[in-house]
């Protein structure tokens, strides 16, 4: 336990080619067939509730699905192919099949003025409307005259999907991954997300003496996320004790984390002694740039625990919700890194308790084979490690406190904590 | 409620003339006349004790008068005119009527040195000894002679008058004010505080449905508030929530604000937000810094949560206890801007509660006109705002800790709270 | 009391020097003298426990004697001399007298190749072994052939001995200081520590009404300690609310603090701010830089509240455990310093007392003849002082609180206290 695991960004970064090109949304096929693939990997639960399903504030919408939706210009020429990007189609737009003034087009157009050359991803979910999504440059570019849009969607009663692995161990207490299966061919937002989660998943799985419970779900964004909580909200409040919601983990950037709300949880201490003792540049967003679902597990009554480990923040990066947010945006290495640092947070919820030294006074470490045999000057640096440690071993530090007293990563400590522990010169205290 | 109320700097300034002339002193007809052109405008009641009446460790003196004081040079030329400016008595002087030497009268007089061109305003409320006081130029010019000097004074038993005006409210717990009125011909020290205390009171006597009761004294400085706390402590102690002492609010120089002793009051709380997102500079001090009736308020045993809203304080500003501090150093803009921060801080008094997000997760805002229909890149700020103020409206924060936590001044939640509470997303919890 | 006493650091100095030549170790006759020379100042109870007594994880070793110690270079001249310097032993070497290469030699010999001009002080005293120390220049310097060694020790079961003086206060609570005795020919490691907390424990027997109790140790270090604590553990854990290991305090360097184990003992609070009264520099180290007994008192189970007040700090001067930590190293000036700073410490504890204000509202100071008879501009710093220790004394803050309030050493409310309480203008509350 606690060694490397040998899942690789390759991997990951393997499965995510193979879900990019399906036309994922809040409902419909796109996100059984995501969910059915990644089930032969990991054995998730896939779940369904109906159209019109209330979560709170929130009724589930119908079903929306789509076969095709193209562009043909003044002289038949297809210049717009959802087969070719399916960030073409509005998201949930309506059926359409039509000849349209050029101007009528623009009405129905959603482009990016600022970033001309890219197709944006647009959705409307909850307004019933037709759209084409296009680069600027192609727009500006179109002539007059009249154009044939087909948009070949349906959006009727139907259901919307989730997946669930509920991963046990020997506490009820939860960590609690959650990431969202909503969005198209978007690659960082959040296929990645999707992949580093299924790797995760199949890391928990293989620890042997696992404690804690983990409670892993692939979902739709938002509604997802209310429909999720409107049927286990009660047991997620009484075990989860972290979580996050993994998003934008592809890219090779520098990682980001977004602070629990009034960072003070316990994910936030986890997290901040990982990255910080990792030692590479990361940033920190407090709850206010919050934009995921840690939206609803945070809101006032449900009030859980979640922050979120990413690298290249949505809303920052400038290939967010764009055609630019593609298999090159992200890479096996920027998958790998974030899987490892995920693992290593997992390992210290894990391990981290509290110790507490056995032995009043220092224990003589020459008796047990841990000491010089002559002193000069000044010990060496393994004695005052294991001297400062049972010093801070008294019951009231946890192992992150111990190492953030000595300044070192907590990992260091793992060793010498199983050293500690077989000599007897420690006993394990509570969990955190 | 709450919006701005129509008193005007200019109308303070007004009856800060009007009052200017008064010799008052800690007891006297100055201080009776002042009470009674202040009760034209809102109901005081007019309160004596009589001389020797016992506060604490203090005794009220006996009651000063005075008709005149002048000095005549060898000449007999008038050079000392009471009538002209009433710094020149020494206030509490005991009477005198006599010819002095210039040796004689240079033993009684106060003059300051450093500042060569005005005259100090100077007191002996304890000690009795006559006195007359002059610009140092002046003193430096006299030239050897015998000098005829009056002090047509009155020091003889009688009483100490103060003003007190109860604003109740549906709570019984107050805010009080506090401002002094024994201070003869000085505008800043402390007309400026008389009249803005006096706008104040209007404002108050204005608001509907006001919350707290509110407690405003005039009284003579140290004396008049031991005078006062002898016969309201125990009431006072009960109910003050938040305390001003409101002193040098008239110049147009930048805030100042005297923290509570320990600036850990609601008082501090509700104050350094107003200043902070007035976003104009402001100074603190603390408490060492004290020099009015706080000093008496919040002294062991009394323990009340008193801070001093000002412009230029007492000590630090030159013309302080001068002639200079006259009707050129106090200005309408500066009576005004004062009184609309006085205002604010009401205003957050009176409003300033805890609030609850009714619903579980985001509401779904579009279903009440609150949300645009398709979204791309980011969500309009009017949207964050209220997200962001659901998010953090978790029964845990006042208005305060929202607005502090959301970086905008409490008033820009005003509106929002009212609608939110309309369209019943949120309810009301306790108050501070 | 809380006058200078009249305690030198000259004849500290001069009790250094006597002790100086003294071949102190672990246990023996070193330590015996040692105890005997301070007993004839103050009076110590000099206890021994025997050879094999068990200290919890550790063993009292044998008893270790040394009559001489030399080494004869190929032609027989004495080129190494305990007499000349006890350093030159490896204390508790075994005892050894034969014929050796100097391969041999140099097997068996201890220098300091970075500080060649110096003799290391070595010590094995738990692993049986014959030693030389040597500067590294004449290791060196030594020609091939070969060499006697004789080294007239002798290790049997014995004693370890040790030093303790409880001087009784009105209160069982106890300050405490500890100091080791266990090194040879070295003056500020730590002869300098013996010789100050003897000049403390003749400060201590001189206080009249003293409070607090004094429990005060001259031991072997860790051995020593942990013997000591084996015995009074509960009642020193009961009892004392301060202590000090009393260590290389004899130098005229700046002083260092080193915190207790978690920076918040009351031990902290008086030292850090006597050390900042006395606006010299200083330096602080976290206690991740312990090395002397606070080891052991401050360890889990044990918890003691511990701090060390030095000079230059073992590890760091570089004439640390070397020939040069010698009689030229320490000054008489050094011992003074350290002595009065302890003093100041000792006076802290002896007189710190939370206090509260009789009067509510600021007392009539011109009644008391504490004030002046006219205000003009601004109060006299006295008068300022003397209301604001009255408006903290709230029976909240101690004498510390106050000072620091009030921004001056503590000792500059002395006088001020003892003139409050005599008038009856406060009155003592609990201590800390």
């Amino acid at each position: 336990m606690y060694t490397q695991h040998n899942i690789s960004g390759q991997s990951a970064y393997s499965l995510l080619k193979d879900l990019f090109p399906i036309a994922r949304s809040l409902t419909g096929a796109g996100v059984r067939k995501t969910l059915n693939r990644i089930k032969k990997i990991i054995p998730i639960d896939i779940k369904e509730v109906s159209s019109g399903y209330k979560a709170y504030d929130w009724i589930v919408p119908d079903e929306w699905n789509i076969k095709d939706a193209y562009v043909l210009d003044p002289d038949g020429v297809k210049i717009i192919d959802f087969h070719c990007n399916n960030l073409h189609v509005l998201y949930y737009s309506t059926p359409f099949n039509g000849v349209v003034t050029l101007d009528e087009l623009k009405d129905h157009a959603h482009t990016l003025s600022d970033k001309p050359s890219l197709i944006p991803f647009v959705a409307s979910y909850y307004k019933k409307q037709w759209g084409i999504c296009m680069s600027h440059d192609q727009l500006v570019s179109l002539k007059e005259g009249d154009y044939t849009v087909v948009i070949d969607s349906t959006l009727k009663p139907g259901f919307l999907t989730y997946g669930e692995i509920i991963i046990e161990g020997q506490s009820k207490k939860e960590i609690f991954l959650s990431t969202y299966i909503c969005h198209p061919s978007l690659a960082n937002d959040n296929l990645s997300g999707v992949v580093v989660t299924t790797a995760l998943s199949e890391y928990i799985l293989s620890l042997k003496n696992r404690y804690y419970s983990y409670r892993i779900i692939f979902i739709p964004e938002t509604i997802g996320a209310l429909v999720y909580m409107s049927k286990n909200l009660p047991i997620m409040k009484q075990n989860i004790i972290a979580g996050y919601t993994v998003t934008c983990v592809g890219d090779p950037g520098n990682f980001s984390y977004l602070m629990s709300k009034y960072e003070d949880e316990y994910v936030d201490r986890v997290t901040l002694h990982v990255l910080n003792s990792i030692k590479s540049k990361y940033h920190t967003y407090n709850f206010l740039h919050r934009g995921s679902d840690e939206r609803q597990y945070s809101s006032p009554g449900a009030d859980l625990p979640i922050g979120s480990l990413m690298r290249s923040k949505y809303h920052v990066y400038p290939e967010y919700h764009t055609s630019a947010d593609n298999l090159d945006y992200v890479t096996p290495e920027g998958l790998n890194g974030s899987i490892e640092l995920y693992q290593k947070c997992i390992d210290v919820y894990e391990i981290n308790k509290y110790y507490k030294a056995v032995v009043i006074g220092e224990p003589k470490l020459s008796s047990r084979n841990l000491y010089p045999d002559t002193f000069q000057e000044k010990q060496l640096p393994e004695v005052n490690i294991i001297l400062d440690f049972l010093t801070y071993a008294d019951g009231s530090n946890d192992l992150i406190d111990i190492a953030e007293k000595l300044r070192v990563p907590i990992w260091d400590l793992y060793d010498l904590v199983a050293t500690l522990l077989k000599i007897q010169l420690i006993v394990e205290c509570k969990r955190v």
